[in-house]
């Protein structure tokens, strides 16, 4: 029956490539190259700290991650769901990739729940299910052709709440896996999961559960990387049956089975 | 045959209604009430000339209209694009009302061209042709239940372009009068097209192409209803069989034959 499935490709940008025209530029002309289904997730939060800044709004942060209060929730509304999210619509538009934006709100597309408040307050940020994932709405996107933009943002009870960019691509990938045939990309600045931190041609080809835990035990990898090979895992653990992470310059190659960066498989 | 066509409600919302917590409160709760079809238009002028001094972006406007050059192009993404439409959307889910915001980039929704440059240059603004707008994706949309939430914001090649709303609302109810039984409804902070400017109990009931070539004559409108009326019968024209100038406050009322607004006919 999975022969049957159509492909799907999730592909989460990262901030850095984001944040460089040039890198930005030669990403998008890739992505809309895609033939097959696909949506990017992206983040913004440098721009929203610049603008934020200017607007007076400071960031907090608590362990690396942001505090969203009242005055954030609506910068990042305006960042993540308006600048950054519409800029590169318009661009894939004119790239002839049919691109159509939404944040979690938008059709009810990634229901979440407030994050509660244990010792730390995080404000408005959403914690998402994969059953709160509105399928049949981004199906018929899909089936007619568009490729959907994700702005980081999801909602609940007539708030917009701040998510983890990555978190919101391992979650549609962990709901679409029944339907399409997926493969979750994380797309950054280095080449994969290095060996060696200082050697960007180390990239490790394959990990599975079984050398993921060898890497593990070793503490070969570096701390950066951890966070995203966790998301990657959880979402193999769902029934993903494999994410890649490389960099965004490889982005068509590694939507082939001639990947060059780091592919998860269970 | 147009008996068979399905009731579509196209709502413009005023900025003053926008800018005031309990009116914009109240006339969510009426919009999500509607059981038809409907799509919802909104600007956010104020808030983003807000937004703009405390960003240093000061607003430019030429015989009343903004001035869009680089930096308001990104302000008004932002604003109209981010924070008012996706506000408008988290409100409206939490009453129930399946909504799902666009811009003209989204989708391809609304594509427009740059205006030309002749004796002013008003920047980033779009012009749009009612054959611009994408009539599949909206109407797969509204076959979904999906209510849509427009920005005033259209686009093309690769730029987010800024347009008016009220023009954004007239095209979408040319374009869409084909398919649907089109009631266009511009809803604002009087009771509709007043005969006595003074007096808020003078709202005309009915006003036809004949009747408003009278009220041109007697020279007897208020200057800031013109635009508005000028917009209406552009609609008409077109094939729009119903345009509603009324209330916010009267929306559920005007909606059924026993409007309390001004009806304009052909």
């Amino acid at each position: 029956m999975s022969k049957k499935m159509e492909k799907l490709f999730i592909v989460k940008i990262g901030g850095n490539v984001l944040d460089n025209e040039q890198a930005l530029k030669s990403f998008l002309n890739d992505f809309a190259f895609i033939k097959e289904n696909k949506i990017l997730v992206h983040g913004g939060g440098k721009i929203a700290t610049k603008i934020g800044e200017q607007l007076g709004i400071k960031s907090n942060y608590v362990n690396g991650r942001r505090i969203t209060d009242e005055a954030t929730k609506d910068l990042v509304t305006m960042v993540y769901g308006g600048l950054v999210n519409k800029q590169l619509v318009a661009k894939l538009q004119s790239l002839g990739c049919n691109a159509l934006g939404l944040t979690g709100a938008d059709g009810n597309a990634i229901r979440a729940t407030k994050r509660s408040v244990n010792e730390i307050d995080y404000g408005f940020v959403g914690d998402i299910a994969p059953n709160h994932v509105n399928l049949s709405l981004i199906q018929s996107l899909l089936d007619q052709n568009v490729s959907l933009v994700f702005a980081p943002l999801t909602h609940s009870g007539g708030n917009v709440l701040n998510t983890n960019a990555d978190t919101i691509a391992s979650v549609l990938a962990t709901a679409l896996c029944k339907y399409y045939d997926v493969r979750l990309l994380f797309c950054f600045e280095k080449n994969g999961v290095l060996a060696d931190i200082n050697n960007e041609n180390s990239a490790i080809q394959r990990i599975n559960k079984e050398t993921y835990n060898e890497l593990l035990a070793n503490g070969s990898l570096a701390d950066g990387i951890l966070p995203k090979l966790e998301n990657a895992f959880a979402a193999i653990n769902e029934g993903v049956k494999e994410v890649l992470i490389g960099h965004a310059n490889d982005l068509i190659k590694n939507t082939t089975d001639h990947t060059i960066g780091t592919l998860i498989t269970k």
